[in-house]
């Protein structure tokens, strides 16, 4: 199978040039001026932006939260990453029953994914508990399974405490794996969640309310300072939402210490009065972190151009407005957290972005898909365009218009975050290892032949 | 009984200027241009300084920390504190049993206090646990008791968790009173010195060591970020030590937050290097936080001038070294922490400070004497030289040379954090309440004379 | 001649206390509780504050521009001050003929001034050009006449260039005087003024689009680089009107460097947008620096809190709207620079900082009164209530409501920059060395009986 | 002509990998895995890195400063470029005679540069007057001549003052080209040089003393602000020295300000002491800006990691030691300002940087070569290795440790200031357009092969 671009403007994270792009084996093989080859299919790319294929790091795909099940399977979901012109994920390894190990987490995601995925795929670990045998464990997943990130949340039921995350940021460190951290500081949103319900304060808008700024800030310089006391163990922060946690992000950076972060298109595009929108549809955007004000997502693009944030991701996490979402209908607190976005991701960043001179389209490529695969042991098989690197390739018409609306998006759950956003340039084509499976919007790949891929470690002296 | 202080040079936090001051009932009546009157008691102030007498509103007397108890009672203490120029203590109310509730220490810590104390002197309620009970009777204590600030401890055997922290921010805001910390990250510490300790490394040095700048930067953010959840609860950080604290105060007070902080003179004027001294005298100094590497001193010094730094107290808890502090001899986590200094703050921040030029004398009576007594409620009695005010009055001659010794001070323990430091310039007299009780170091009041002061609330709309 | 003040409350900078008053000989001879003494008259001031004469450093009287002459001389201008609670001011030597001595300009005032003003006065020297024989003088006019500071333009017709204000700046270091600036970047004002009036623009909002901010924070910025060059050379800012620039100063005092700033009340509260003014008024705001984007306003409220800014002067400058002003009509470069508002800064800045709580009243006294005596050797003679200073005071009746017209006022000029402005609290009697000069609003004092005074030199150590 | 290179690794700005590189008539044809084909010469790069030639973009060959010419000319300057692995350089076009209009030195360089230099180059223009000519004719300099960048001197004979600065950043910006200048201070240091020479004080240690960092930062930061007047004016701050001045930057950029700014090896690795070695060696050091203290090294070194800092070049500019240095030898201010350095910047920075693991390999490659070719409007013909691209490529020995001594460079000069730093990786193969011209530290291509090389615009929105 070859494959062979042409007359396309290729891009990667520091570059922008002309040239033709053969491919064999699902490896890019030759970047060429007017290569004439044989190839069993010859795609003109002219006018046209070749970028390698996204990576999103940050998805829960078949994600079990308890009270329901995310709608997207490793089916559904990678098919919406696909004609979104993603080409790998890392996906969450979830939630297991109460003290299982972390091996237990890693059969359970090859059964949802193996068989099922589109585009290739890793995972990250979720760790719900430390003790001396999961970090054991850890060893072994890091070193056998290929799995060199674990994440931590500072909320929820599986909060970790201070003590074991600097275990964990300890053991990793020696690992060479990273620790990623869900940043909210959980006794000041419990509280506030339930003065809010006692008080009977339930619409959406007591999400955000109840999830203020400052707790995230506050988590995030926590997990600065661990990181700094485990010699300073690299850290990475999904999510970030505020400028408040971003100040702190620069603080650290400026002192010369490993922190990076990841911010997602719904706190850059999207803003907290989302959450006053009539029919409850405040209920769509309850994630957390929760959307902020305005002025936060322009603070994230000002950290995006500088240099402290490194990454975009989705944190993809669907559940139906129509069903799952109105468990919240009468109590906020009932309602699942997440939203979809998988698919929205490049052409939101590259429209909103690159189209309206926020970022540079090397900046576009660079935290869509080229620092994410880095960060994350992924490069140089994904991430850019150079020969040797799988043929993760997306296909960019600049020209391209698109108003977004959930009919057209492959997500399967009803509704879109970004309904009626009209974006100018969109992905028209995804090849994935040298194979097309998305042909202008259309996934025209075989189920299940994404592939696991064992990650190697980060190479942290020369990532920035 | 009358006083008239004649010739002197009055400093108040923004005056200087020559006067004479006439004293009769414990108060100042009046102050004046060449006083021309009768008094049981004519001073003459020539060439001196007429100070308002020091609040240290950091001490812990007959403090029992368990495995050991502070060996200055409120007799010692206060006559130590006299004979450095301190009026005015607020003590902390000590560790009551598991569970007892807060009039308990409230009694506890009169039984102590009445009848041995020489100085004025009130109270830091303590918080061990928080619930519904504890919050209301909070309010009595505020209302009744005439204590109007309490402690919470982020570390320790009863460190407050950030929920229950925001409740009492909460509650105490409503009550006009203040919250005050003990700001190190608990999780970290208790990592480190285990693994110390199981490493073997169990010398003094260790005691820095296991924590570090970045676990007291930690929970002073932590702290700085619930009050700001806490709609903007006044907050009070005790002891601080490190630029890298200062540095998130910095942030906060620029974003225009009421946060106050303290710091001590030995986290002024010692270093780290006094934990590798010779014959285990590291001992002396194990206090928490500890001494820190010097550019954090020369931080805090700016942090004053600034004005982001507004008190300077002492943190008293004196241990003798040939006794309690060598339950620490072959373990660092065996001594008790604490250290002597009630004595020496005056002398060493008006010989540091005012006599080197690192403060004006204006900004020494602010930080020892005004700011504590307006942050705390017990300004105007306390803190200034105005007419109206209690007559709590010290005379510094600035020309009076002392090397310190344990020696000759009066502190019931067996060193002095700073022997060997020479100082220019020292109290020679101190009055309290219109009665001279310290001529020339030599304390000559009645003991018990002091009496308990109930506090009013502050006023935080004229505190910056 | 005395004076006994009842029952009022004191201010000073930092405190606050009940206290009688009693002055004899023009000085406040006694401050007591209850003072029961004979004295011509007794004032009661129950339920009002008694503050310090309010100090303006920044005043233009009798100014001559070249194309105008300001309308207020020593007699009309100094009423006004006393009617609204200023009891001394430093008016600015103005400009005498090109290549004049120091001397000249001395004389020149002396003329203006003496036999005339109301209240107490000194000038600050001006600089129109620099050679060794003004270097010279300049230590006569420090030591023989009482100046101890000279301003510089940095911009106008007789701006300095950078190698001249060096040469000043470490005179004046060496002579213990200090450095006043009028802080804006000549060229680029030059340039926009230039091409706004090619291009035909010419109407008032041209003069504040033609003195960006930057224009501004460069000139400070520059400044203080040269007077750290001179061996850190103090440095008094005058009329800061930007955010930026205050960032800069930020920065300076961060480094320990003693660079003091002024700002006015214009900056605080007025904005961009009264250029704007329908039937030209905007003419009444062509003042320079010229009145910022309200974001500025906010940031130096905060930088006043912050301590970034010490005092508050007003540049008062008087022109007629319906007369010189009118110069500007068609073409916004001919219109003479300055405005009104020596009476208003005492209730505007009492009113719209401390009664809306954005102030505490010990700021509002330090930076009106106690600071800007302190910065420019006038203290304790003036700028405290203490005995032995000036008993020059001020009564502000905390409930009388005023709404600010020009009619009221005593400024020989036909408008207010603050018409209309509601205040609450107002100045209802002023006494100048002990004696009364206004009593609700009305000048009760004779003509010329303010006197010169000579100051001494600044107490750099002992002012932040 | 062709050449296939081999088995090494390429390194771009942002990648990292192995594979063969084609070249056919001077232009990288293509990138390939195992590539094989038929070429003139086949070189084996195994263990090697393949990186773009450097790009200095800061050279002055064959200055004339009017009391000595630099030894270096096009020809053996671009020699010992091409042996320090630099393949393109942009020249300054020296001072014509006073009043010239700036096609003058066009063609006076011209003269210099073609049939001489072995790299291929372009100019800066130089401003040493502005007026409505030279803003004309630098609208054909820029589209006729392809000369987009031009220097503007902040001090010296030249110096152009803040009205003129302003006039020719807009000049630029509307044709889209960019404004460089060299930040210092004018007046301050004329006036310390003349203090100090008067004293008597004039060996080389006076030559830093007398250039403050504060000249340096106040220069800079007037620059950011006139620029910013400029409507946003691309900036371009040359040999950047100082601590001061970063903060400067940092500050413009995060308000999001296009900032560029320029270091050299000589900020970076060398400092202040060296004015002090024995011999008058100081002299051989004397350039502007100075050496400073270590401390600004290493805020520069974070300052290219947080990307303040985008280039480094050398600010080439040879004087003998033996000879036109000794001019200096009884006064600092008479000694020719200038070093070499042309050829030691690409090992240097690769040891100091890459090898000591200060920066990434990529941000190494990104600062010497690819940043500066897109500021300055080469990219993408210079500055990376992408096939269309100009085949001007070096390989680096990784493991080739070498003392760097004056003996085997190749400037025209008796001395390095880098003498006895031994550096590990050194280039040893450089290719210019396909052509090798050196091999293992010998010039073997012809004299005059080197091309000029009309610049084209800079695409701001595209480069960080």
């Amino acid at each position: 199978m070859s494959l062979l671009i042409k007359n396309g403007t290729v891009v990667t994270a520091s570059d922008i040039y002309k040239g033709d792009i053969y491919i064999e084996d699902g490896v890019i093989k030759e970047i060429g001026i007017n290569i004439i080859k044989d190839a069993d299919e010859i795609i003109d790319a002219k006018n046209k932006y070749i970028i390698p294929g996204g990576v999103d790091v940050h998805t829960h795909l078949d994600l079990d939260v308890g009270i329901a099940v995310a709608n997207d399977d490793f089916y559904t979901g990678t098919v919406a990453a696909a004609c979104g012109g993603t080409t790998t994920i890392i996906d969450h390894m979830g939630f297991g029953p109460k003290g299982c190990n972390l091996k237990h987490q890693v059969e359970v995601y090859h059964g949802h994914a193996d068989g099922r995925a589109v585009i290739d795929y890793s995972f990250h670990g979720v760790i719900q508990h430390v003790n001396d045998d999961i970090l054991d464990e850890m060893e072994e997943i890091v070193e056998d399974e290929g799995i060199s990130s674990f994440k931590l949340y500072l909320t929820y039921d599986y909060m970790i405490d201070d003590e074991n995350v600097l275990r964990v940021l300890n053991k990793l460190k020696d690992l060479k794996g990273i620790t990623t951290v869900h940043c909210e500081n959980h006794g000041s949103i419990k509280r506030l969640r339930e003065e809010y319900v006692k008080s009977g304060f339930k619409s959406p808008i007591y999400h955000p309310l109840s999830r203020p700024v400052e707790s995230e800030g506050e988590a995030v310089n926590r997990m600065i300072n661990l990181a700094a006391i485990a010699k300073e163990a690299p850290l990475y922060i999904v999510h970030l939402s505020s400028a408040l946690g971003l100040d702190y992000i620069k603080m650290a950076r400026e002192r010369g210490q490993k922190v990076y972060s990841e911010t997602c298109p719904q706190y850059l595009i999207l803003d907290e009065s989302k959450y006053s929108l009539p029919n409850n549809e405040g209920l769509k955007y309850i994630i957390s972190p929760p959307l902020r004000e305005k002025k936060n997502g322009e603070a994230l693009w000002m950290g995006i151009n500088e240099g402290y944030i490194q990454t975009i991701a989705t944190d993809h996490c669907p559940f139906a407005f129509n069903k799952e979402k109105q468990m919240g209908k009468d109590d906020f607190t009932k309602c699942p957290n997440g939203a979809p976005g998988i698919e929205e991701r490049i052409p939101l960043i590259f429209s909103e972005g690159v189209m309206k001179n926020r970022i540079s389209i090397n900046k576009f490529v660079d935290v869509c898909c080229t620092k994410p695969a880095k960060i994350f042991g992924l490069y140089p098989k994904k991430g850019t365009i150079q020969v040797g690197s799988d043929a993760d390739i997306v296909i960019i018409d600049p020209d391209k218009e698109v108003t977004i609306t959930n009919s057209k998006l492959h997500s399967n759950v009803d509704y879109s975050a970004y309904e009626g956003i009209k974006v100018k340039g969109y992905p028209i084509l995804t090849i994935s290892r040298g194979e097309i499976i998305v042909r202008d919007n259309k996934f025209v790949g075989k189920k299940g032949r994404g592939k696991f891929i064992k990650r190697g470690k980060s190479d942290w002296d020369n990532i920035l």
